[in-house]
């Protein structure tokens, strides 16, 4: 059996740390690429699978986030199970960006949904607010076929704030503390070959005083880290929460895949020009990281 | 503009406090009819039709918990988007269970997806560890459409202890009190005109003690009751949460869509049998809830 986050680990070791997020809108595909399409959603996998082939050596993994694709409904659904197959197809690594959060009978639903059939990934995330057993139920199929999670601990948008970051009575620890602990505990009895549980966490790297302390307290904890670019994060912010160096992903949608947007001639565009565009703004991305460690 | 939060209202003063909850798993639908249909998505679909029809004079809602047909793929997630037209077409009101949780431009497209297109719902759960900028997008969808949105506030499963009942460092409260004043506030802002906000809660009735304190304390909160039942809530907890004998419908999945199977004759079972055994686990629990209010 090999596991998932093994995998990760290997692929951020020969590959650098970097995630593209296949976040796709319509919008983002090439007007000429979209107008020959049936469909968006079709417009979408075909501009997907250009990204996937163009930036596969130089990523570690892909996330899709299914928002993108339930906002197209049906059809969008199968743009993004098709999307999914041909990264897994391709022996690259999925995350399921679904942060799906529900116990008992209903938790094992969405396992069987996403851990296989139709919409199977090699990770999922997972929000935590109804408590761990809208976690574990993932564990024992995760175990049985290497599957891998990523759990909501502090996010890295400003509303992070009003409820992760709530301080608690005791010992100046605050409630995403309490995820991380709990997790952390999770990781050890579900240990890869390098020292990471299956179960990682997802940690944003806007917030540069607590990383070290983060990385310090869970050592153990694959890290899927957001708030790259945009949100204010940096390469040497990513870089506080990896561990010599591997131990984390970081994630970038729209600075990838609607790199082409930025290009001067932009206007011409179609798949070939944006997915080179999409390499290059990864390539880049990989190095400044590789850069800050 | 109606607002739906006005419609469940009224609902409930002319039919009661009962929601379905169509968690219609395949195996759940009588083998005679499953055998007919072309594939479990499509059993599933028309053993719905039955409950709803049977049912519908005697609850004030449907809640189609996305995660059963997510487990069939895509063409499970046909038939959850044909089970929320059906109870629309005929006038009824959704509650789309799909705890989704994501921010900014992602909530965006969830928002787009669950209040629009295939699977438009009346009302959609919300899971809010993510913080306010998580539920804030749905808000403005809500007002021109008059939809609305139960969240995540103190659950009815065991892990719910894990973080929502974290106690914080003042005045005794814990994480769940702050979910909640966050959404009293919001609800005093966007108001139908029965005094309950667009914006309700998800409050479980297995914690007797607190009902009467949260009631009171969150007035304009209209609440969606999960754990009466398997879960250990009863007909007593359930009222305490309610307030002049309105501001809540009280959930039940397999009670009552798997009531057929409690009969002695169920091997013999159809549609129109499990319909009928639907109808009177729905009637008992209305009238149970009734009586105790």
């Amino acid at each position: 059996m090999i596991y998932n986050i093994d995998k990760m680990y290997e692929n951020v070791k020969n590959k650098g740390h970097v995630c593209v997020g296949l976040d796709t809108a319509a919008d983002y595909v090439p007007a000429s690429e979209r107008r020959k399409a049936q469909n968006d959603a079709d417009a979408v996998l075909t501009f997907n699978k250009a990204l996937i082939d163009a930036t596969f050596d130089a990523v570690a993994c892909f996330k899709v986030q299914i928002a993108y694709y339930e906002e197209m409904g049906i059809n969008g659904l199968r743009a993004y199970s098709e999307t999914l197959k041909y990264i897994r197809a391709k022996g690259g690594l999925t995350i399921a960006d679904i942060k799906r959060g529900d116990i008992a009978d209903t938790a094992m639903r969405y396992v069987k949904a996403h851990f296989n059939g139709d919409f199977e990934a090699d990770f999922v995330t997972i929000s935590p607010y109804m408590g761990m057993d809208s976690v574990e139920p993932w564990l024992k199929e995760a175990q049985a076929f290497g599957k891998g999670a990523f759990v909501l601990m502090r996010t890295s948008n400003a509303g992070m704030r009003d409820f992760q970051y709530l301080e608690l009575g005791s010992a100046g620890k605050r409630v995403y503390h309490i995820v991380g602990d709990k997790l952390s505990a999770l990781a050890d009895q579900f240990k890869g070959n390098y020292g990471y549980g299956m179960f990682g966490a997802v940690v944003g790297c806007t917030e540069r005083d607590e990383a070290a302390e983060i990385r310090k307290n869970y050592p153990n904890l694959f890290l899927l880290i957001p708030g790259y670019g945009a949100q204010g994060g940096g390469a040497q912010d990513a870089a506080l929460l990896l561990r010599e160096g591997n131990g984390g992903v970081v994630n970038a949608s729209r600075s990838i895949i609607t790199a082409w947007q930025k290009a001067e001639n932009c206007g011409d565009a179609d798949n070939t020009f944006a997915a080179e565009a999409a390499r290059q703004a990864a390539i880049k991305m990989r190095d400044e990281i590789l850069g800050a460690i």
